[in-house]
């Protein structure tokens, strides 16, 4: 274990959140709020702490895939520990546990609140939680890959930590060049939106932290309730722009580049739309005689879908009240997830994929035991250890879901609550169903309930490993 | 596809269906009930039927994996629907769809019933629920291959097909012989529990019936109370013998023999009971305030959770009205099930066994991507077919309960309902929450609902494969 790159890359972590909080305390300075003293003051602490970790070179560059899943673990701790600070300090939040969890839901893109009073907060907290999603969203390592003279191979073991997915392939060879195509073409994305929605009647405040919360498939809104009091054209367009942050980034890099075709070849994104298209179908059918017209009905399902899909969590209708045909498609594509590549959360279309070619393989072993059969993605042969991955993932998954469950029983909640709840930000979603569906909120739990959210956010948001290795005792171990 | 050799086999099953409906027959003759009519009707159009399809012996003696996946589920459907006619010619379940649920209930041990007042049934009907719960629970063709002059290797393809597990091995090297050692044991302990019973006050024919439904974890009563009006100590019986019918049989087996060491080697029969002695100190503790005293709380949280983790469905208590923490552990040990090469039914023991060691091997190869892991159970490697299987069964199982989650939310029942429905029929346990809780049942589903609970029910028993075979046009095309 090289501990001294983990203090070193740790510190340039707190060094880049310094930077990152220097943004809202400039919202404070424009709307002349005190919150902006907290936030100063958590940038200067973050700042000192980052120099003092950075101010000793690593003896060794060179780590591997332990120390990688360790780093990219302990830096979104030590972040969410340190971003809870400015919520604390303010008091707009006063407890720490609530202004924890509130941070650790926005960087993970999760979405889910413990505030039921949202427009009690000031600009500067709003936008902070806001931009924690779009920061959360494509990853901190991605940045930090991007502006840090990391040098040497190791590098991959960041990114393939952070990024969502069952196997993390680079698009160029250089992994930074990798990082700086991704980035751009998230910023591009974030910034036409904000133009849209600006130019659609909303303000610049709601246009930039809305897109945030959209680019980084996170959910906080700044409104109690969320985007429903939006035009339908605004609507319309978060509704889209959900649906396209949900899509594997390969798909942009091909369509930029010279084989266009590439990017209408990639399996799993035709499959995300399959599933959208399907649940928006089926949803429109089921709820129409909620709504006017078939138009309302189908306007509001594709919000929803879009919003759960992407594991999004932004609401215009409140979806508790939708008859159980529709809320079981919504808890079903709950778990569903976006694509791999993508900014968005849950299992992932691609696994969902693996999964059932595993099923088809298993069916076709039974029936020709000597047979060998291969499990194809794009018209190229799966690697054996990504299908194995892909089980162990979903075991794993299911592992910490009942945990998670039985242990959030204590507070006595109803069954669905805390299914939902747990599926809610365990696949970074936000809302979930009854006391914490699209008009409820999460203050309602325990400290300690809401410490397993807390764990659950996370270990959802960087794939279940990096969290689990934490925990592993091995790992600490001396080479 | 030998398809002489699939009309040979069934045939054979029907005769023997015809033998067994003869004891029901008797029973009605014992209380001078008309229902024996229905009984007679029944055996003779099954000899008649089965003499017809044995007559000719199949030219080809020899069949593959295929066809023996596809005798065992075809031969499971054509026992139910005819296993259900007694009901509807007697007049007791008049509509075919509720007696078909009834006796694929009764079959694949499942337990749960469309009926909201068993005590208004006949003996004779009575007895054939029952009974039919011993049948499924050893297996047809386990008896059959005692009973029937099948020679030939292919034989154990039909064990493997019927027999629950993720592997089944023989415990002696003929086919025959182990069934017979299986059937001996199973005979055996029915028969001591049978004796237990009477001997604690019970009449000769809930004993009997009783039995039936503890040996095979089937779960139908003879009261509409289920078990919670008889005595303390045949409720304690009945804990203690649903427990035991829950273990992997190969344990009795080493018990009897030369090396009894090595049935206490088993690392499923373990697991099995330190999960069993978990929840109930769980559940015990979770629930004391509900009861007089600890005592009476320890009572009914080892027999629900016997009653359960087995997948019997006997109930003593409403566990409906538990707290939270309680049903939400009975709901997950729903899940798990008791040990595969037992009566019981679920995901099975072994495989939540393998299921964690394939993550433990995992987060190893996250940890040293280079060095090999193999799985060990019982200090002997793992097939590397076998953990495959395990993983790809539980997707398959995902799958399945997702999509018939999906479809059977037509009816608009609550989610819960929903969820636990599917749950108890998928996993043949019985009962599951709200209405279909210890005092509820399936009555209130649609016929087409049922339908999807029936096909549950069938793949639940027979472990996904035969069932979802018969679904694959590649098993039909001729070699």
């Amino acid at each position: 274990m090289n501990y001294s790159i983990i203090r070193y890359i740790i510190g340039w972590v707190l060094v880049l959140e310094a930077i990152f909080l220097l943004l809202p305390s400039l919202v404070a300075l424009i709307y002349q709020e005190k919150s902006g003293v907290a936030f100063i003051v958590t940038a200067v602490l973050c700042a000192v702490i980052g120099i003092l970790l950075t101010a000793r070179k690593p003896k060794n560059k060179n780590y591997y895939a332990r120390e990688g899943f360790v780093i990219v673990a302990l830096s979104w701790i030590v972040m969410s520990l340190f971003g809870a600070l400015p919520f604390v300090i303010s008091g707009e939040i006063p407890s720490y546990v609530n202004a924890l969890f509130e941070i650790v839901s926005g960087f993970t893109t999760t979405g889910a609140s413990i505030l039921s009073d949202v427009e009690a907060l000031s600009h500067a907290c709003l936008f902070w939680r806001s931009f924690s999603h779009w920061i959360g969203g494509m990853g901190v390592f991605v940045f930090l890959l991007i502006v840090l003279p990391l040098t040497g191979g190791s590098n991959m073991h960041l990114m393939r930590a952070e990024s969502p997915g069952p196997s993390v392939g680079k698009l160029v060879p250089k992994v930074r060049e990798t990082a700086k195509i991704l980035y751009m073409i998230y910023i591009a994305m974030t910034l036409i939106e904000m133009v849209i929605l600006a130019l659609g009647g909303m303000s610049i405040f709601e246009a930039v932290t809305l897109s945030f919360g959209t680019a980084g498939t996170g959910g906080f809104g700044v409104k109690n309730s969320s985007i429903a009091d939006y035009s339908v054209f605004c609507q319309a367009v978060i509704t889209i722009f959900m649906i396209l942050f949900g899509v594997n980034f390969n798909f942009y890099y091909y369509l930029l580049g010279k084989n266009k075709k590439n990017a209408f070849k990639i399996e799993e994104v035709k499959w995300y739309f399959i599933i959208i298209f399907a649940s928006i179908a089926v949803i429109t059918f089921n709820i129409r005689e909620f709504y006017d017209s078939i138009w309302a009905a189908l306007h509001h399902a594709a919000f929803q879908v879009g919003s759960v899909i992407t594991t999004t969590g932004y609401a215009t209708a409140d979806f508790n009240l939708w008859p159980q045909m529709s809320k079981t498609v919504l808890v079903l594509i709950m778990f569903c997830g976006a694509c791999a590549g993508s900014t968005g959360g849950g299992i992932k279309v691609s696994r969902i994929l693996i999964m059932f070619k595993t099923i088809g393989q298993e069916i076709k072993t039974l029936i020709h035991p000597r047979s060998v059969h291969t499990i194809k993605m794009d018209d190229k042969a799966v690697d054996k250890g990504v299908v194995r991955g892909v089980g162990a993932f979903l075991m794993t998954y299911a592992v910490i879901f009942c945990v998670s469950l039985l242990l959030i029983t204590l507070d006595g909640k109803d069954l669905i609550t805390n299914f939902t709840a747990v599926t809610a930000t365990i696949n970074n979603i936000g809302p979930g169903l009854m006391e914490v569906g699209p008009t409820g909120n999460f203050a309602g739990f325990s400290a300690f309930s809401k410490c397993i959210f807390i764990f659950d956010m996370l270990a959802g948001r960087l794939e279940l490993y990096p969290i689990l290795l934490l925990l592993t005792p091995s790992v600490w171990r001396k080479n």
